[in-house]
């Protein structure tokens, strides 16, 4: 796909679906950081699936990801760690009315109590999102780390 | 709130506020990080208050924003230190036509004279801001770093 | 020009050119780092100058930025490293119908192969961009790096 693809078409409604999705993704990251497991789970559908070359195994259902953000903000808490994701360089795709695929980098910063911010990992990701009556959520996300 | 909360209601209208946010928010980084202490205390109001759980007291009103940011700007000139305030993961939460709150997160860059760049601290911040003839200013900034 | 200064006149269509100004950075970004040289040097204009100052000459045309890119990229191949370029702070300022001029910060994360992520450059930046048939194309960028 082209740099200048996304100029093309149905602009407004570009727009509007790039601004959706920011919002989206900031408050995913920030329910996450904030070790919110259920308003987390609740931005993938039912079904959905968490998959990262870091893991022999996606995690598949809101009740296994809900697990799994508990157990990573526990040991985050135990270890007196503060962590941040940031996502940038979002690039839209849209597929029809009631879907979209993203491509984005992720970072995250990991802050030691009393101790100095640096970079945990660098990553790219691509996210399948699905708009219901609650506003988007994801379907899939792909998490592959830089450093493996 | 949930992570779609935003998705409903005046969609355009959060649309329109979200882009001219983002704008009002690259211009108040860099005039800070420029050291252009008037411009960047124009984006408070005039009883601005800043304030960080770094700090013992908030910082308040436009003089005392524009001499905190000189002071720190000679500083970072004396040190041949350039700083770099990265803000990101921009949740908008609109209160009302003239008032809305943000939540962020926000990194500072830290970059030595001939040397190596690196993350100087971790944040998150909330804003309260309110709309005047001239665009949006800062009533009240609350910033939390991470490591504290 | 002060930080308000985008909140007046076209609203709508200043949205959605810092809508579509922000997905061409992204994919722009993306094909730079995923060595797709060709991809990476149509986003500039067939006679797109790209200036540094850690260089002593600006890179001028797309054939010479085209194989500026190839060389990188193999370097970093054999070098078994990861770039990732994230753009923030982006300041839009529209000069025609045709015509944007832009003002952010791009950060440098570098990952080794089984190594851990670090900032590679903090710099500075300004672009001059023309729309044309095919969307937004750079016909001018200066990148200033914070060490230098």
């Amino acid at each position: 796909m082209t740099a200048s693809a996304h100029t093309g078409g149905a602009v407004t409604a570009d727009h509007d679906l790039r601004s959706e999705l920011t919002e989206f993704y900031a408050r995913q990251m920030q329910a996450l950081d904030a070790g919110q497991a259920e308003q987390w789970a609740a931005t993938f559908t039912e079904d959905g699936v968490f998959a990262a070359n870091a893991y022999p195994q996606p995690t598949v259902g809101r009740a296994a990801i809900t697990e799994a953000v508990k157990a990573a903000a526990a040991q985050l808490a135990a270890d007196q760690v503060v962590h941040r994701h940031w996502l940038g360089m979002l690039a839209v795709y849209p597929v029809d009315e009631h879907t979209v695929r993203t491509r984005f980098y992720a970072l995250v910063i990991q802050t030691p109590k009393n101790g100095v911010a640096a970079i945990h990992r660098s990553t790219i990701a691509e996210d399948e999102l699905v708009r219901g009556g609650d506003g988007w959520q994801v379907r899939r996300r792909d998490v592959t780390r830089d450093d493996l």
